[in-house]
């Protein structure tokens, strides 16, 4: 691991890390209750690409917030993400059996623990959250429960799967600031509260909390392009899942209304502007600079 | 409503108090996101007892906490009293159609609208709670928060919920103390909480606190074998559901286990011991106390 670029060594070992940390916050798969534990930890640890907890733990790197207030933090939002995740691949929603290679929760189990699952996973991120082992000025902590319920909520990510079903069912008729619109909520407000934790656990002034808000939306929006983009493009042997999905499904996308090269050409453009965001930062916010060229440049 | 006795139009005026807190607390149904607003409303507004809305109500109202705060408690702990409903009727649950009288959520809408909307009232809960206008004082929001997640969560609500499902799979071959602690973890939870909520709106003198969630535990406890009584004893008429449900599904409850007359007295026992630990509480606890009476004369 050693020889990997810098940004690629460091979401590694913050998913290493993220991993311990759920391990440890998350019921042992024990007792009476034991296929719940089991369904909710298989749900959530060692998967994917941390991109929620690594932003968790590099905004909270900006003012040097004690690393486990932030991988408390990383962790309740993997929950969160991992928890909708669950609710997506049932039958009533996507119907997903595979999930990163592995079946869906309720396909290792079975519906009903699929959803109980999920609802579990998200009370235990509020119980984290909430819990004074995060930070020890409850102001701080609150606020962080505000701020991830509501990007969860029903003005955030549960509004945004609701307007995508909805689009899925009507045809998919959007134009482009009804998909935009539909990508803020559904996958960009629990981005956007990621890069914003750490400001809230540093107790960062107003500024530079915005600022890594800002930094989130701007993100979050580049890497729902590339995603679209990607599955526009790419073939599945590279990115490990199916491809041209979307086009199939006639799914409007911001590539299916913009054409790819103004798809590529926006998502640049929001990269660049991520990045001015973190102006004020100095070198530390190196790793979320090239977190942002990432976006647009990985394969998969 | 004048001439009905003072518990049955104290918890009159709370449901309607709650039902007004509610409407204003939710998000109108209008937008692209309607339908998940809308299924999110008639969810929660305009049904049941509002038991534990009533005891955040007038636990709050033992250390004299605001109305408007004590509301916001109530309204957040009928969400996710009402999400867990939702959830439980849904196909790959219990698989119910009705609900208080009326189509549930999934009849109403489909499945994937009544997963979102128990997701996102769940998640509304928490906001609720961690907004200002609950309490001036963070410390208390949070402490709220994580009681009332601790009490939904994998050793709450949702464990208790898996309990109650493997019990079924297997036959429900379970001793007095298993089912004891399956209705601790599905109902007795959130009803502590409930009873002690106010307390903690309060800043309540720890005894008194312990005192009120003593009480919110001899009572969920009376209220869940009054349940089963009225399950096995009464008529469909009389509780305005279908009776003789347990025994059908051959279910272990406390009334199956200890025969009629034994859940009967034990009942008992515990509303004289809920009625106990109000000791402490003077006149301002008599529809605490009267409530408990209730528990186990209610014919529905």
């Amino acid at each position: 691991m050693t020889d990997a670029p810098p940004l690629a060594r460091a979401m590694a070992e913050a998913a290493a890390e993220i991993d311990q940390a759920l391990d440890i916050l998350l019921p042992a798969a024990e007792g009476p209750e034991a296929p719940l534990f089991a369904a909710m930890r298989y749900a959530v640890i060692g998967g994917g690409k941390r991109l929620r907890g690594f932003l968790v733990l590099e905004g909270a790197r900006q003012f040097s917030v004690s690393r486990q207030a932030a991988l408390r933090v990383a962790a309740a939002v993997e929950m969160v993400h991992a928890y909708s995740l669950v609710h997506d691949d049932l039958p009533a929603m996507d119907d997903d059996d595979l999930r990163r290679g592995k079946p869906t929760v309720h396909k290792a189990w079975d519906e009903a623990t699929a959803i109980l699952a999920g609802d579990a996973l998200q009370s235990h991120a509020f119980t984290v959250l909430a819990e004074e082992a995060t930070h020890p000025d409850p102001a701080v902590r609150v606020e962080l429960v505000r701020c991830l319920s509501k990007a969860a909520g029903p003005r955030g990510m549960c509004g945004g799967q609701m307007i995508d079903m909805l689009a899925e069912q009507s045809g998919g008729q959007m134009d482009e600031m009804a998909v935009g619109r539909l990508q803020t909520l559904k996958t960009g407000k629990l981005i956007e509260f990621s890069a914003e934790a750490g400001a809230v656990l540093g107790k960062a002034p107003t500024p530079q909390r915005h600022a890594l808000l800002a930094y989130g939306r701007d993100l979050g929006a580049a890497f729902q392009i590339a995603d679209d983009l990607l599955d526009a493009t790419a073939s599945a042997e590279e990115t490990g899942k199916a491809t041209g999905k979307d086009a199939a499904a006639g799914k409007a996308t911001l590539v299916s209304l913009l054409g790819l090269e103004r798809a590529r050409l926006q998502a640049e453009r929001l990269v660049a502007q991520a990045k001015d965001h973190l102006d004020g930062f100095g070198e530390r916010g190196d790793l979320l600079r090239m977190l942002a060229d990432f976006t647009i440049e990985r394969r998969s």
